[in-house]
């Protein structure tokens, strides 16, 4: 089962967790400084460490040559967060190791030859980081890592540099975001070493009132001491989240069912749809969800369709090559969804 | 049965039909210039002629003084256009014999001593005609009219003078409107003495594609042939309106069955509605039904929903001084409405 068709733990504020570790071969350039030869050495070493481990996990990971797809199959992948953005640039030979369920994607030649990161639903950072540390130890069996006695895993960009761990977590504010408390929030998060972006990472806009949130410290305590202190602010963040919600809920109860009722309504009936709006409408919905005003939807079926009517997803599934008739397939998709 | 319950002949353009006559009594000056003894002895003569005339229609009607009649009592039978807005003016002495299906109403001391006033369900010009017509007699059985050889009935208004005959339809135009074929037509009307007005009469304007149209002559012909010559005219209306519908569904398919299913999301969900709103997706529900896309509703239902959620019928019947609970309410109803 793909893991975003559960709902977890704190799953009315928190959608997913995700821990990614960055790792380098010793002895080999960066990606971008190293020459084809070399890229593709990282790409047959790194396969080879997971898929002929002899593991378990190895019957359950597929291996993906990027250099073979076309923009909107990576687009796709990209949408899913399975590769970053960046892993869409062709002028590196690139590579994925994808596990079944999408728990597991393992990027190699992104930013660093080796990013290994492990996606939960819900609030669980704990199984994302035990996933990825496990697979981390089944790489280091067969390849030597680049790493420093002094400063730890070496990076590409030295921000990554340490523990080479991030930790993020998708998270659902509308709360926040309504009341006008996300900016101030943001502000005291970033002296906190933490960073609120929109749905799509750096620089992307919040689509809907979805946010990530991570850490950027890396480096001087151990991955467990970094865990712990991030898993606390989330706390705090999914505590704030609730109390807005409750105090937005009794200042002006029937201003807003009217206004996720409406949102509910227009997608269980709508013929066109952007993706735009759809996120928009689907996050209106989880809040009428989360609030108890909607209940014949369970927040697990908007998790999944939060992916599935992304762009490049639609066109991967229904080769749908004009905008307009993916919007109409869209919003097909979206209703069958809200009738369930 | 009320009337505006059922759907009659060509409902999907005609809402309702009405035909009023104008009469006046013998001997006593108009409404506006009878002194109040003069209105008194109108009101009583009236309701006699018709309660008193041992007729089986006698059963089923009932005399309302409207002197004794809350403003927003009278708003809400004005809303229903049981009443004309004049009949508000309490400066008159004035009454209403309804009967219990609301399709007769008699208006005593409107403008003219007598409006007698029949509706039906769709296009039943002749259904109203007839009632009207055989009300027209039971009461002149007992009361003489003032009657010009010349001229024919005399009544307050000259323009009313001849027949004292006013036909009208309740139509609904979203294709002639939509498309802005409506203005050409409504001038092209006028030139036949047909004149095209909003929902509420003279100076209203059209609330979610429902027009009035009525015919204009009331002199120089027979009541039979005037009204043969209007339905001619509503007949071509009902035509091009089909046309135009069409043409606009041919022409962006997809676009206006999002419209309308849009409206009907939004109807059959929103917890906060205005009246105004509610006329225009109403409007659009009615299309879609029409249209053939909205198919789990019937036009019966959408035509007793219209008079139900006016302002003045939700305030009598569920005593809400405060506009914001009647949205509350309207939204309810039409929630309701909307299921079954």
């Amino acid at each position: 089962m793909m893991w975003y068709t559960e709902c977890g733990k704190d799953g009315d504020v928190v959608l997913s967790s995700r821990v990614r570790l960055a790792r380098n071969l010793k002895g080999i350039p960066f990606p971008a400084r190293a020459d084809e030869k070399q890229q593709e050495e990282v790409l047959t070493r790194c396969k080879n460490a997971v898929l002929e481990s002899g593991s378990t996990l190895a019957d359950t990971v597929k291996y993906i040559d990027l250099s073979v797809m076309q923009d909107y199959e990576k687009q796709a992948i990209a949408e899913r967060h399975l590769i970053s953005p960046q892993m869409m640039d062709s002028r590196i030979k690139r590579g994925l190791l994808l596990s079944d369920d999408n728990r597991l994607s393992i990027l190699l030649n992104e930013e660093d030859h080796i990013r290994i990161q492990a996606m939960a639903a819900g609030f669980d950072l704990d199984a994302c980081f035990s996933l990825a540390d496990r697979v981390d130890d089944l790489i280091e069996e067969s390849v030597e890592y680049a790493f420093d006695e002094q400063i730890g895993y070496l990076t590409c960009c030295p921000t990554n540099a340490g523990t080479g761990m991030r930790a993020s977590v998708m998270v659902h504010l509308p709360g926040l975001t309504i009341s006008g408390t996300i900016n101030q929030m943001i502000d005291s998060l970033s002296q906190l070493g933490v960073t609120v972006r929109g749905l799509f990472g750096e620089g992307s806009k919040a689509t809907g009132y979805l946010y990530q949130i991570s850490n950027q410290l890396t480096l001087g305590a151990a991955e467990e001491d970094i865990l712990e202190k991030f898993k606390q602010i989330v706390e705090s963040v999914i505590g704030k989240e609730r109390e807005m919600r409750t105090r937005l809920y009794n200042t002006d109860k029937y201003k807003l069912e009217d206004r996720l009722m409406r949102s509910y309504g227009i997608l269980s009936h709508a013929v066109l749809l952007s993706s735009e709006e759809a996120m928009k409408r689907l996050s209106d919905v989880r809040m009428g969800i989360e609030l108890g005003i909607i209940k014949n939807i369970k927040l697990e079926q908007l998790n999944e369709v939060t992916y599935e009517i992304l762009p490049a997803n639609i066109m991967l599934k229904y080769n749908l090559p004009d905008a307009n008739e993916r919007d109409l397939k869209r919003a097909e998709i979206v209703r069958e969804r809200m009738c369930s």
